[in-house]
């Protein structure tokens, strides 16, 4: 355990740390005191059904969502629907390698976890702490859509709409390589000591390696070619990566974002039906929209259409951005009216 | 200096090593001796007019061209035409870091190359040591590709036709932020010790994330998702990555693959018009058929288009294959068909 000023609310908002109870893991292992970092906009209406859910992507928090995503402005409208943030489990800001006092499982010995204990532990959380049985909808990007496909597909009766935004159901082989290549940057560094740096800052030259590797794929290759980034205020290509993404990253904790990638490689919702991709998405009942971003090339438009037509009734919705999967991030202005579009139909349905 | 085994004859086949003397660099710094590694088929006519000029890739060195682009029943056919395949400076087999005598220039201190510099030094070892003063044709893929444009924009009354193949005449930001990371991977292992290590095992570590990198972009998304890699023997994704490519480049020199990422990250014909793509490659007179791969993560084909559309008279003849860059490698048996059919056309006309 270690203090890391990213991780707090200082940095990233208030949030609540609430505790579910032990969880058992699905891939053996348990977490005795499992919290989850929790925030809320709106209220939960007398009939309990005004409730949505967002997950939250790799190395993301709920920060980002409050800020750019909810707000009276927005499909996801605190006057109408009660919002309940939900930090995927090893974040950073939920139960993780660096925050838990539990030696038995801090740092190196964080046990390895699925998109599945995620989402066992988000049912578990509304329906004891907060009351609530049923969801209006699940939204989430890129891993959080993973979460939003394992919410549907494990809980269908419980999920009216889902929204998976640039995600997978099954994570491709191409992005299980690359979560690899991001792991290799951050524990190729001698600073790493299999786990068990002092501090995150031992780990800044993995940690940089980590944030150049996202920027070959995060975003697009149009993207850097058109110049892109002059529009979010960068004089340079070479500002955007050290004078953003750089710093971004090497405030995070090492052990933190290798427990993700494991995750996010490892996201495959046909596991509950002996890898029959088909029949999982076939267990869906939620109205379901799915969301691509054109140029994403971790999600490329071909791969999840490929899952969207196996899924009873959904809709294909493709956001337009130049960005690639960071688009994500609300860089161009043209970006959320497109999301909050496709959200409207759907919450108002 | 020392010395490499992959880099000999008995591992890439018979070549001739010709000095064409001093050569000065268009960086700044010289090399005194330079030597170029040639292997050439077929025979030059009386007219001299017969003569086709093969450049190599990224690594690559004229052993895959023979081994599979020229022959009697391919359009690089050594019965019609006198072929010249030139090794790249600094690919470890021309000159380079690791290979020279002259230790002013060895390892660490080897110079900085530019595409230029390969296009002056094979004119005048065309010229000097084979009396060859115009070419029937230049052919390239790749870095290979950008010599190509290099030759038709810096001497056009010397070319008849050019086949740039999966390459650009100007690196985009996307490829030379790959090739930063190329870089990257090698020079932060310890064992580089700034490009003065003892010998290329010592950056073994380097060298395999360096192997990785190229998983990430060299093939394609939807190679790796159909497990394209079945047809080739491999009997895993991982036997791809470990038990082809990680070898391939672990034999490879450390310095030689940071000079070839230097020189392809700056390839850019617009330096001889002062950054005007447009005017550089409209002085092109050669019948030039520019050939992207469909599934090019590194060449998109509407980053090629964009040039091509550029050089007057020229046409796109875009190349199928789901292997994207790689498919270079001849991965397939539908690929060599494209590029023959494409390149008897040209050649022919």
């Amino acid at each position: 355990m270690y203090q890391n000023q990213f991780y707090t609310p200082e940095v990233q908002g208030p949030y609540e740390l609430i505790s579910i109870g032990e969880l058992r893991l699905e891939n053996g292992g348990v977490i005795p005191d499992c919290r989850l970092a929790v925030a809320t906009r709106g209220t939960l209406n007398d009939a309990r059904d005004n409730a949505i859910l967002i997950t939250t992507w790799f190395s993301g928090t709920h920060q980002t969502w409050l800020d750019s995503y909810v707000g009276p402005e927005h499909a996801l409208d605190p006057a109408k629907y009660f919002i309940v943030v939900v930090n995927q489990i090893g974040n950073g800001l939920s139960t993780s390698p660096h925050n838990t006092t539990d030696t038995a499982i801090a740092m190196s010995k964080f046990p390895e976890l699925s998109i599945g204990d995620d989402v066992v532990a988000q049912e578990r959380l509304l329906r004891e702490h907060f009351g609530i049985e049923n969801l209006h909808a699940v939204v989430g990007a890129s891993m959080g859509a993973e979460q939003t496909y394992e919410w549907i597909v494990r809980f269908p009766e419980k999920v009216g709409r889902a929204a998976p935004i640039a995600g997978t159901a099954r994570t491709t082989p191409h992005d299980q390589m690359f979560t690899e290549a991001l792991t290799e940057a951050i524990t190729s560094d001698p600073g790493y000591r299999d786990g068990e740096y002092a501090e995150n800052t031992e780990v800044a030259d993995g940690l940089r390696r980590h944030a150049r590797l996202w920027m070959l794929l995060g975003l697009s290759t149009e993207f850097w070619k058109r110049e892109a980034w002059r529009l979010l205020g960068f004089d340079s290509r070479e500002a955007v990566v050290s004078g953003f993404f750089e710093p971004l990253f090497a405030g995070m904790d090492p052990n933190a974002l290798r427990v993700m990638a494991r995750k996010w490689r490892n996201g495959d919702v046909s596991r509950h039906t002996g890898g029959d991709l088909a029949a999982a998405l076939g267990r869906i009942t939620a109205r379901t929209f799915v969301m691509p971003i054109d140029e994403d090339m971790f999600f490329p438009v071909r791969d999840v259409r490929e899952e969207q037509e196996m899924i009873p009734g959904s809709e294909l919705r493709v956001i337009e951005d130049v960005a690639g999967h960071f688009a994500l991030f609300n860089f161009h202005e043209t970006y959320l009216p497109q999301i909050d579009r496709h959200l409207r139909e759907l919450l108002d349905s």
